[in-house]
């Protein structure tokens, strides 16, 4: 690399998660790091911020180029602390986060921490890549060939930016580096979670209920969705939009619903 | 109407909102309701979804057409719950969220468990709406203009029904119904918060942190963005959608990004 970087590292998963060590040492050769984490696990916390209750930061460790801190609440809210009090100044060039235990691709984008915090990122106008590996949650996770994958991604990225409000997704297949197959851009792909409750009875009678399921691949047979080319073997990337605007509807819709 | 439908009712202010009744009020003459309503406060739960924890949900009351039930989970939960223990032989028709005590316009969007609801709606095949009054999170707001024109809305909704893959953000402004201007269709605005934590220290010496912040508005003359137009008297209504891909980028980055 030519010029180091500022480059601001956060996850969902929390501080102590293998996939946050893999992320810092992926990204590591590419500039100075500051960690912010979130304290305990916030897998599945989407944008979520933390309104109601006061937030902690504290400083965890520190070494010649990497700072890390651990908050209180969710990755968003890792993001928002983070940039407010280390970064008023000047911005980072670079947010990563990750690298999830478990794929982000398909309806998981929606629910998804990891990105959260890249969404986050966007927001307030700094480069922002999710990465995650598809692993069932294993805590104990081999994350190498994410690192070696990662920093082909991240070479690119730099050379040629995406759109400012633009996240990129990237997810790994949990396979050795030598058995992946290439790189592959793609799109979200369509499914969602089935059986999701598991309903128990607790030993003073009353219900409750675990949330669990399978997921529903709706379009199995599609070689350019995420999620399936992740199952393939592939890397996958797909860049996402903060703004949602659906604008071919607001044109159609527009001319068609009628107030008097 | 000539048809009553099924209607599933959420929101994210929770079970005693006064929103949530004036949306139950707004909705109730167009079909029977199902409401499911976070037991606490939800507001910035985004699209969260809770894992490490099991729900519980209760009945809560029920009349003629009018079922109501608690979830001590998030929006989303609420959601979730809701269409797999009362919709699993026949989703509902249609899924409203709200009224959220608080404009859910620009950046707003992104945080808003009113609409983390409708983008879980969609992602389980139900059209979904949200409602949000642009009140400072007043709980005694009122919500009597929001019920007049929601209820022009719904009728071009079920007329023209938007795509399957959207949900539609609706915004009130927060005047008396003869001083709304019309109804705008319109596009996310552009803004982010700023100065967003206020720090304080404990009885014990160490430093926390709250969370709030003032609105920066990054295109005030903006004549087609949500924000914009709401301050300005209007009712807007933003079509979003749940496949956040950003195609051209896929298509752009695709042909720069090179991996040997």
């Amino acid at each position: 690399m030519n010029k180091k970087i500022h480059i601001f590292v956060t996850n969902d998963d929390g501080i102590s998660a293998k996939g946050l060590a893999a992320l810092t040492e992926m990204v590591r050769p590419f500039g100075a790091l500051t960690v912010v984490a979130p304290k305990e696990p916030q897998s599945g916390m989407s944008g979520a911020m933390t309104i109601g209750t006061p937030l902690r930061l504290y400083e965890h460790s520190r070494e010649e180029g990497l700072e890390r801190y651990v908050c209180t609440g969710t990755p968003v809210d890792c993001v928002k602390i983070g940039l407010s009090q280390f970064f008023s100044e000047q911005k980072p060039d670079l947010l990563v986060s990750g690298i999830n235990h478990g794929a982000n691709t398909s309806a998981a984008v929606f629910y998804s921490g990891t990105l959260g915090a890249t969404g986050e990122g966007i927001l307030y106008g700094v480069p922002s890549i999710g990465f995650s590996l598809s692993t069932p949650h294993n805590p104990d996770a081999n994350f190498d060939s994410c690192i070696v994958y990662g920093r082909k991604i991240l070479e690119q990225y730099l050379i040629h930016p995406p759109s400012p409000d633009v996240f990129i997704n990237v997810n790994f297949p949990d396979i050795p580096n030598d058995q992946i197959k290439g790189i592959r851009f793609a799109r979200q792909g369509k499914g969602a979670w089935i059986k999701e409750f598991e309903k128990r009875r607790d030993p003073h009678g009353y219900d409750y209920y675990w949330l669990t399921g399978e997921f529903r691949n709706d379009e199995p047979e599609a070689l350019d969705a995420d999620h399936n080319l992740v199952n393939l073997g592939y890397v996958s990337i797909v860049p996402h939009q903060f703004d949602t605007t659906c604008y071919p509807e607001v044109e159609r819709l527009g001319n068609v619903w009628k107030f008097l």
